[in-house]
């Protein structure tokens, strides 16, 4: 078979305009970036909101493994099934990051025969988003460091900023720096770092901000560090709202691509899954919402993290009301979740299979809780034998969920037929969709009740600084916002060599912020990387151009 | 008046590709960024070769001041006024960097009726080039410190790296930090710092490779730092050329505007003009006189930087033949270079003039040992009186140099129709272009030439180390390159404080750094700072957005 770069590249684009007129985008309701990419206006986004929203389906997945489960695949393989099924559909989509695409990860436009298109444009610089944010964001931090040179009228504590500066790149060696070195002249020196863009809170905000005004509100209450006498410092005393908002006013509008089989895709904002919430932007799906029939979108990580924050953060701040959720299982990750070393993945073992299968029983348990109908994909590799399938098929018939095999990898839309018929009839059953908890519990009861509900925890345990800032973060009044906990994506508990379904362990909250802009706390648990690094030989070195421009060896 | 942008919004633009027709670009050669703004395609700027040259005519100005010259503002008027004299015209200009907009500087796209459009776009993240060299730039840091950090087989000195990172922003924090910090996962500390994007290598190669191959290949000989034992190490070594080509394809496709009265302007890459070369891509100029019969372009600072410059490094590697010069000056700047204060401007002074002239007539007698024929533009203010006009045009009667008044500021091309006839009875004269300099001579021969000849030094001063530099580098094989002097812009000397046209000084070198890619070698005099700050209260603190988009105090 192809590679994805190369299927990509064979691909027969339509022009975007004829994509856009599919689910009635008017060409001069869309911005062409080159022939194949579009934004589409805010003007247009609003007026659509008068029209009927259509079904809206999450695509989540099993605790991730090294193996894959291929859920972005799934989520543009399912879209192209509906839409072969007669079904005026639409896909939402997080736009990748470049810095991941330099390391090892490759691009995330899918896979195989579902992917969306210009494949390499999509995973570079796309249409500028996350450069925008990487300026908006960098110069609130230029301002914070000028404003404590220029006298520091706001009684800015240097030590306490806690505004890092960000950047779209693998680049472990600005993890922590000491910034403000070099003479009075240079400004102050304090210790700094640098995260990578996706992380940073102006993402979060981009993807649930629903207008340029609610956006520039948002950036104005971004807290970027603290006083002496420990009074928070906003984007807003620093007067940056607007300068941020006029660098993010293009971004902010929802990009149009299209997959393999040419089914419309908006692809907008990808915030981390870990210290934000993992979901594209809120504008886009609402769009979507009212242009398709279906709309099919994903979340990231495993269903814990991803689907969690996706139901109980971005629904209940846009008020969608999900449909279904497809849960995205691989035999090679429930051999995984089972035990079973990754080099030994092609080795056919139904014992393995059985092992892993407590996770996908949770996942699936744990979104009965938010009272969607659910349809498990069963993902499938060559590898995959008869035997091993079927522990799998017999388990879900056994939960009562129906299950279909997917083969969009290897055949498109037509792979998916089956799982798209079963998610019609899930649709068809209707959904009680509520989020997991109120908004009125304290902040401590609502990170337990995650994690006893959704992770299987027996408890939390809040370190003394964690407490304590809880108490800081109630009292300045945040304390009815939802929480966002920041927790390994491989394990359902905080400690990530803990597969399958552990239970018995206590989850330890080590530091607690409140994004107060995007509007919820995070929890952080464990270690959270927010600056990846290169590996030894970087995908970058494989990377090439031809002299017409044709680019090679980007996954 | 209007103020710049509130004229810039205003404006009735016409789509991008009607513009385009004008001069011959098919709309097939054009990749749209919205409707007013394009990139052409590299195929096109290929086949345009085989058609016949126009004339080039650079704009460049007497020695900088605050009270500003208003370059790009005649550059852009006077493409208007041969437009109007029914001249088939295209104007070039380097693109401004987001950074400074967000201090004092404001926006780069000319002023009043001379400007081009849309000025929000142009002057915030445009078409991405800026954005895509701070990827490139960036990823070849983030993989030599991946490098170190994984082994480091090329034994790279990490106390000798010479590749910064950078970020478009003015951002002072930056421009002296340590790297690596918080333990060996997190890489190897070492100082560091960032450039403003501007002043990356990665901006000057843009702005002078012919091809994606050539682009390509110039990356491969950046020197990004020196082993234990002194041998150059370069992006090549580093494999990193074909990812930062893939990052930079599209970058260098020339960008298609408009002026406010239509005129197509490419607008195409923006070196400084200290450290590097201070003029817009060759790819944008030569493709520009192939579809024009004139191309207006400028170059940045005074003409002792920008016009050496571009007459000596651009012209001399795209083997361009400038046909006319246009040296800008204003009353204001004459003064100021006569000594007058900032603040005593607007009193009318002729004596002030008079004393300022010196700086002119330099610059006039420099630009004639081209073999240029020049045109004085005197750039109208209101505040201007009879009495000091009369000043200047006798001074350049008396030089043999036709001089024009413009107010092409106030009045757009019709500010400019005397300006426009004096510069095509000029071109009709003929040009007998050559570089100043031989590339034979050695590099300390290079940079005595310029600052005795262009400069009007006795003689240079090479510090200890500088000497001792410049024979490592022409050992390395880089002594057959041009120079490229790091200069104050604000006088003809390295002292900020003697203006008008000092003689008698020595010109000191403190430092010479190799632009392997660049293809010349950068002689740093006095204090360069290649990373503005933030004023105290900057602009960025005015810039406003309302509900519907429309950007407001962007100067």
């Amino acid at each position: 078979m192809l590679s994805d770069i190369e299927i990509a590249q064979k691909a027969e684009m339509k022009p975007i305009v004829e994509i856009g007129e599919k689910v009635g985008i008017a060409p001069e309701n869309l911005e062409n970036y080159g022939p194949y990419k579009a934004k589409v206006s805010l003007k247009f986004t609003n007026e659509v909101l008068s029209k009927p929203q259509g079904k809206l389906i999450l695509v989540t997945a099993i605790s991730p493994t090294p193996a894959g489960e291929g859920k972005t695949t799934t989520t543009v393989g399912l879209g192209q099934a509906l839409s072969k099924l007669g079904k005026k559909t639409m896909i939402c989509l997080r736009e990748p990051s470049l810095g991941p695409c330099m390391g090892i990860k490759g691009g995330a436009a899918g896979g195989g025969y579902s992917q969306v298109v210009p494949m390499e444009d999509i995973n570079l610089h796309f249409t500028g988003d996350l450069h925008a944010i990487t300026a908006a964001h960098n110069l609130l931090a230029a301002m914070v460091d000028n404003h404590i040179q220029q006298g520091n009228e706001l009684n800015i504590d240097p030590r306490r900023v806690v505004w890092n500066r960000v950047m779209d790149m693998n680049d472990r060696v600005l993890r922590h720096i000491v910034v403000g070195l070099g003479g009075h002249a240079n400004g102050v020196p304090r210790e700094g770092g640098f995260d990578i863009t996706v992380a940073s809170e102006v993402m979060a905000i981009l993807c649930l901000a629903d207008s340029i005004h609610d956006m520039k509100e948002r950036f104005a209450r971004i807290i970027v560090g603290y006083t002496y006498d420990n009074k928070p410092v906003t984007a807003g005393d620093i007067h940056a709202q607007g300068a941020m908002t006029a660098l993010m006013k293009d971004a902010l509008k929802p990009n149009l691509v299209q997959t393999l089989e040419h089914v419309p895709a908006f692809i907008h904002g990808g915030p981390f899954a870990n210290i934000a919430h993992g979901c594209n932007s809120v504008l886009a799906t609402r769009t979507a919402l009212h242009l398709a029939d279906y709309v099919v979108t994903e979340a990231g990580f495993g269903a814990d993290l991803g689907a969690e924050k996706f139901l109980d953060i971005k629904c209940r701040f846009a008020g969608l009301k999900p449909d279904a959720a497809v849960l995205v299982a691989t035999i090679r990750a429930l051999k995984m979740n089972g035990g079973k070393a990754k080099n030994e993945l092609t080795e056919s073992d139904p014992e393995a299979v059985k092992r892993g299968l407590p996770n996908l029983l949770r996942h699936m348990h744990n979104l009965k809780k938010y009272g969607l109908p659910i349809v498990v994909a069963l993902n499938m590799f060559p590898s995959d034998t008869e035997e091993e399938k079927k522990v799998a098929f017999e388990a879900c018939k056994e939960a009562g969920v129906p299950v279909a095999e997917s083969t969009v990898f290897a055949d498109g839309g037509e792979g998916g037929l089956d799982l798209g018929e079963k998610v019609l009839a899930a649709i068809d059953q209707g959904s009680n969709y509520k989020p997991l908890y109120d908004l009125d519990l304290s902040l401590k009861e609502k990170i337990e009740t995650i994690a006893k509900e959704i992770y299987g925890a027996d408890g939390v345990a809040f370190d003394g600084a964690a407490a304590k800032e809880l108490a800081h973060i109630e009292e300045m009044g945040y304390g009815k916002m939802p929480v966002c906990i920041a927790k390994t994506p491989v394990s359902f508990s905080d400690d990530p060599s803990k597969l399958g379904a552990p239970s018995g362990f206590t989850l330890h909250v080590r530091e607690v912020k409140v994004s107060a802009g995007a509007g919820f706390v995070v929890a952080l648990t464990g270690k959270i990387m927010t600056m990846p690094g290169l590996p030894r030989r970087p995908a970058a070195e494989r990377i090439d151009v031809d002299d017409e421009g044709n680019i090679t060896g980007l996954f």
